[in-house]
C-alpha cells in the first residue's frame, strides 16, 4: 500500500486539521486536501493559505481515501451520521478528538458495518490558537499521537493512519480507549478546567483589572490554556466527564487538605504544606529534565505498565 | 543624595537578591557588595561569580548603606532581630518578600524605633530556579516592583530605594500592605499551590510516570510555577495564609459548581461551563494582549482603583 494519500478530507478545517494538511504537503504525501466546515470565512481563509485545495461537501468528503474528522468532540455524531451513508468501502475514517470512548461510541452507532473503517487517534498536540490560520507544518513534530484502536478496528486502516500520522513528524502510541481517557483527565482535562476557574474568578471580582494588573510571568504560564477554545473545552470536558470528576475528586479533597493545613499552621501542618511541595518540585524538575534529554518514554518504559509505547 | 550606593548588603544571596546585586553593578550604581548566607557553598559561587565581593557577618552588613533580606519570608523575623543590634542610623533596611503584613509585623517587632529605616518591598519577578547561580541582570527590567511604605517609614527611605529598583530596571507601584497581600494571594500565591497540589497528585498515582509520559505543552506551562523552591512557597503560603485561605475558599466553590455541571450534564449545565471558560478565555486574552502592547497600567488606570501606581 503507498504511503501517499491521494485525497485527504478535513471536516473542521482548524488547527489540528489545517496542521495535519500542511504537514502532509510538505512532504509530499497528499495529492490534494479538501475541507469541509462551518464557517465560510475560515474556509476561504484556508483556501487562500493553501490549507486545503477545495472545499467540499459531506458527500464528496466521505468518497476521500482518508477523512480525517477535526472538529469539537460534541459534532462528531452528527458528523459520522452524516459521512455514513456516503462512506465508500475503501475510505479510511479517523479522528483528532481528545476524548476516545464517547467518540468510539459515536462513531460505532453512526457507522454501523463501516465502523472498522474508523481509526480512532488523537494527536497531543495544541497551541492557544484557533483556526485555519493558526496552522502550520511542524504541530505534529516530535509529538505524540495515540491510536486507541477497537477490536473490530482494521489494522490495515490503522496502519495506514499511523503512516500518516509519523510522516507529519509524529510518535505513535497505543493504548486503549478508557486508558487514554484516564491519563488525559489527569494531565490536561483537569488542568485546562483549573487555569479556566481560575481566570473567570479573577475576572469576576470586582477590582479585576488590578488583579490582573499584578499578575506576572508565573500566572501567565499558569493561565495560558486558558485562552483556548471554549467550545472545543466544553465538550472535552463533559464528554471525558466521568474520568474527568475522578480526577476532580481526588484534586478537591488536596485542596481541603491545604485549607486544613493552612488553617491551624502548626508545625505538623506547615511540615505536610512543604512535604507536597516539595515532592510536586521533585516530579516537575525530573519531568522537566526527562523532556530535554527525550528520555520521557525510557522512564515509562521502566515502570511496569499497562500502556503500550508502539513507536 | 546621590543614588549611587557605596556598600549594599544582601542577605540571601539567591535568584532575587543576587539579580539585584548584578543589575545594580551593571549600572555602575553600587560601589561593594557583600553578602551573608546559610550556605557556604552558595556564597562560594556568588563569589566566584561575581554576584558578591565579599562574604559578610550580620554585624558587617548591619553597616551597609543599603541591606537588602532577600531570604524565604520565614527567615525575616530572625533576620532582621540579628541586624537591629548593629543597625546604623543612616542604613536603609529593605526586603524582597512576596508576602507584606506578616514582614511588616516582623520588621516593627525587631526593628523598634529604627522601623522607620525599613522600607517593604516585593520585586515582582522571579524564575523556578533558584540560588546565586540563578541570577541574572536583567531580572528586574520592565517588571514591577512594589513599595508598601508604613505610616511610619522615611520617605527618604522609601524614595531611595524606589530609586534603587528604578536602576534595576524596574518600576515602581505603591499599595498597602493589606491590598498587596489580597492581590497576590490571587494572581500568584494561589496559582503556586494549585499547580504543586497537582503535580504532587499526580506523582502519588500508581502510574505516575506513565501520566507524565503523555503530558503535553498545556501541562509543561501549567505547573512551571511547581518547580518552585517549596521552602519558599511553603513560607509565603504560611505567611498570607488568611488572604490565601480566602481566595482558596472562593476556588473551591467554583470547582464544587464544575462538580455539579458535570455530574448532570444537562443543557443548562453544560451551557454553564462554556460560560465560565468563555469568560477565561476572553478575559485571558485581553491580558496577554494588553501585555503584549504594554497597556496593562493603562487598562487599570482606566479603571477606579484604590491602588495607586506611583511610576
Amino acid at each position: 500500500m503507498s504511503e501517499r494519500i491521494d485525497t485527504l478530507a478535513i471536516i473542521g478545517v482548524g488547527l489540528i486539521g489545517g496542521s495535519l494538511s500542511l504537514a502532509l504537503k510538505k512532504h509530499h504525501a497528499v495529492g490534494r486536501v479538501i475541507g469541509v466546515g462551518r464557517s465560510q470565512a475560515n474556509l476561504d481563509e484556508a483556501l487562500r493559505l493553501g490549507v486545503i485545495d477545495a472545499v467540499a461537501t459531506m458527500e464528496q468528503a466521505a468518497k476521500a481515501d482518508i477523512i480525517f474528522v477535526a472538529t469539537p468532540v460534541a459534532q462528531m455524531p452528527r458528523v459520522f451520521a452524516d459521512l455514513a451513508p456516503y462512506l465508500s468501502a475503501k475510505s479510511i475514517i479517523t479522528d483528532g478528538g481528545s476524548t476516545k470512548q464517547d467518540v468510539i461510541a459515536a462513531a460505532r452507532a453512526a457507522l454501523g458495518e463501516k465502523f472498522s473503517q474508523f481509526v480512532p487517534a488523537h494527536p497531543i498536540a495544541g497551541t492557544e490558537k484557533t483556526g485555519a490560520a493558526a496552522a502550520f507544518a511542524t504541530l505534529f513534530e516530535k509529538r505524540k499521537t495515540v491510536i486507541c484502536a477497537e477490536s473490530e478496528t482494521s489494522s490495515e486502516a490503522a496502519d495506514r493512519v499511523s503512516r500518516m500520522w509519523q510522516i507529519a513528524g509524529a510518535e505513535i502510541h497505543r493504548m486503549s480507549a478508557a486508558e487514554h481517557d484516564d491519563v488525559f483527565a489527569a494531565v490536561s482535562h483537569l488542568p485546562h478546567l483549573l487555569a479556566f476557574a481560575l481566570v473567570d474568578m479573577l475576572a469576576g471580582m470586582p477590582r479585576s483589572a488590578d488583579y490582573f494588573n499584578y499578575a506576572a510571568s508565573g500566572f501567565r504560564d499558569f493561565t495560558r490554556i486558558a485562552a483556548g477554545s471554549p467550545e472545543m473545552w466544553r465538550d472535552i470536558s463533559v464528554a471525558n466527564r466521568v474520568a474527568l470528576r475522578k480526577q476532580l475528586h481526588q484534586y478537591r479533597e488536596r485542596l481541603t487538605a491545604f485549607d486544613h493545613w493552612l488553617k491551624n499552621a502548626d508545625t505538623e501542618d506547615v511540615e505536610a504544606i512543604e512535604a507536597s511541595y516539595q515532592r510536586a518540585a521533585t516530579a516537575r524538575r525530573a519531568w522537566q529534565s526527562n523532556i530535554e534529554t527525550g528520555e520521557v518514554s525510557a522512564v515509562s518504559a521502566q515502570q511496569p505498565s499497562t500502556l503500550r509505547d508502539a513507536d
